[in-house]
């Protein structure tokens, strides 16, 4: 059985004066969070303020480059160029990192938000210009995905000798090739998210939607930081897996 | 007589679909630009071409961060918060570092644009707030302002022993203080702006609207990039101040 | 004693994925709405929605003209032009228009919204612009402001035989010229302001924080839309008033 | 042989500080125009300008919604839903058509911009929402599309009674589908772009790629109002076709 594994949200992502959530608090109970970088959420007060909180509660900073679509949360698919995507993620990544720098913070991991992801992960070209402007980080960064299915920019990581976190999402059903069904409803059931977690951890292998199981690879467990009650959902999930002895860590410690 | 001066333009306003001038041109001629960087003008491919350009050309590097108001190019005051400003700038700042440090070129200077410079220049603590942001380029940069008047924001340079680069506008017209009036409207004459910048060169003084003269201390001349004719106005300006035995030649190089 | 009132709230200022308050419960209970355009708040899916409502729950629809500035919530002031002042109402006015021609509900009341309002008050050639603006509304119109001070937008309206709206402010603290000073932080205490507006409604008057008292003139309480607990402190203040034998409802009835 | 044709041009499609070719002079010489709404281009002053042109030259208004993405013109694919898809032509149309009433001028034709109408000829789904959206502009208008191939949207109109305006594309290359290649480039040759118009009047047919011809059925000639000599293009054209008797005239007049 794994004994260790790391809680991780999506972060940062209000916009102007529009809060999503409360984050603050999630980042207080969180091990790892990927930050909006201001093209589909996120804006510069957001991210400044977002950056201190990962100093302030020792939180891992990642960088979460989108679409450039506040209007629609960078969730709809866009056909850009190899070049623009490339170039929307060297943009993102400087801002983000400017405000990391000023601050002694430095930007360990990253992966494409929402449709950009879906982008990412359609061809290798595409896989290369996301991952062209992901180097912009430095020389040392891990990118977090779903473990499956093995798509080119996985293929890519690989190649590159890029570290893969690989994702578990307690909240998402799964489909029997590993693959995630998002849905823009969520509901929060923390017992169950625990059930699932604590299965993973035991097993290896999560539930489908199919009915049977498959294996992923998994050190990060996401969990949604948007809905309204997320701090108490995420907080009884870590509790519920610190009390099966579980140690609620980062994957990667900066 | 002062027998060099750098050439500079404002640059990489171009949007998308939208191209202002002929940008390539004037890089070719011109010592030294400023760089907008997505807020008032400008996005993540015209940015990246413009550091490409910088380095081919042998151009220096300059940061020109502006307000969010692409509608209104930057050039509307907007009474935003000094930690709007600070960080509107650190956000902008670090999208074109990344495209810089990704082509090994460096950012050497930085000033605010349009009407953000007008907002810097109010009072000490909006100063302070943008400068605040610009120093996040680094340890060693220099900014570019009319050289009067004295504003709270050439003070807090002095003080802060940041070089400050006084700026002639041989295009715009100037008031018995040392300030410039500027005007929506311009109207490119060579001859004019050649004369303008010979008898500063000569007497350190330009001619102001009230028909009495004022002492300046400028090593740079800003010249209007985004007009049509911009190249061939700028090098018949070069050449002019060529024949008369002036170095045209970058204020600070890389 | 006054026994008729109008409760009005700011309304549609939801984005995207960004959903600013509990919207539909605030409709239920108030009698007129003002609707954000899509500038400083607001979008497509949002307008259309919240006209739906005004339809459904019998609320009088208003419109609410903003900044181009999302990033500030259209908070900031910004100098434009007075055409750009004419043309950005124009714009805002047609697209709510559209939504509301095609579902057969009329645009009533309008107002300028926030750093706008500003704008529209500051000098007779800027009310002129807006007003040009909203009165592509159409031939009846009523526009709602602060009573008091009274403003070149509020001269304009009366030279113009457009009906004035007056709105009393129970969360905010007034002035002894009858002005209004605007808060970001707001605390809703719905008991408070219950006592306000019965005060209003009794003698006319509201206190201000010089300590004395200044007469108004308002049929309209305008109320917070956007606190999470909006609906239950609206809905606090509508019992109150009404078991106090006040009548709520709409000052102009469309 | 057709002896009448009409010359279109898609129009307003500045924004800002961006100027997109000499839009004065193609109103003066184009008898129908396509106008961008701000949201892939275009912004409240520029549609001002072009509706009072329009109403100045006597030019047919026609309204061009698109996408909401200033930064790729509109051109690039976006996977909206069917509601979005509807309420942004609602919202677009809408505030063009308060400029145009204000001016008493009337939307006659229309048509999706860009990418939008890559969209709306995808499924019958997505034809329907956008058509839904144009209904807005009232009970008569017409829409404009390529002529070939039939997609769902040109059977929507079909059932619908919506009069289709076929547009034929002198400076693009045509499929033996009659189906259009969109190229990014685009050179003006007037000679060329005169002689295949006139070999469809003649003929009705046009050259495709494959060597072969393709009959169309067309009543408006699109031609490329934003290249830098425009007007020069058009008017070689428009006097080419004159000189062969051919009346240069509106397809449906307002």
């Amino acid at each position: 059985m794994k004994k260790r594994i790391e809680l991780a949200s999506d972060m940062g992502e209000s916009f102007g004066n529009y809060t999503l959530g409360q984050p603050e608090e999630v980042m207080k109970i969180v091990n790892s969070v990927y930050v909006a970088c201001g093209y589909h959420a996120g804006d510069p007060l957001v991210m400044h303020q977002t950056v201190k909180w990962c100093k302030q509660y020792g939180v891992v900073l990642g960088a979460h480059p989108g679409f450039p679509d506040l209007m629609g949360f960078g969730r709809r698919y866009m056909k850009i160029t190899l070049e623009e995507a490339r170039d929307y993620v060297i943009y993102q990544i400087g801002a983000l990192k400017n405000f990391a720098e000023e601050m002694g913070v430095k930007i360990v991991t990253a992966k494409p938000h929402g449709a950009f992801y879906s982008y990412a992960i359609e061809n290798e070209e595409q896989a290369k210009a996301v991952l062209d402007g992901l180097k912009t980080i430095g020389s040392d960064f891990a990118v977090a995905l779903p473990a499956l299915p093995v798509s080119p920019l996985h293929e890519l990581l690989k190649e590159s000798g890029i570290r893969l976190i690989g994702e578990i999402y307690p909240g998402l059903s799964y489909k029997k090739d590993g693959g995630i069904i998002v849905t823009r409803k969520y509901e929060a059931d923390p017992e169950k998210e625990s059930r699932i977690v604590m299965k993973y951890l035991k097993t290896g292998k999560v539930d489908t939607i199919e009915g049977t199981e498959v294996e992923i690879n998994a050190e990060s467990v996401l969990l949604h930081g948007d809905i309204p009650n997320a701090p108490e959902v995420i907080l009884t999930i870590r509790k519920t897996l610190e009390a099966e002895g579980v140690e609620i860590r980062a994957a990667i410690e900066s």
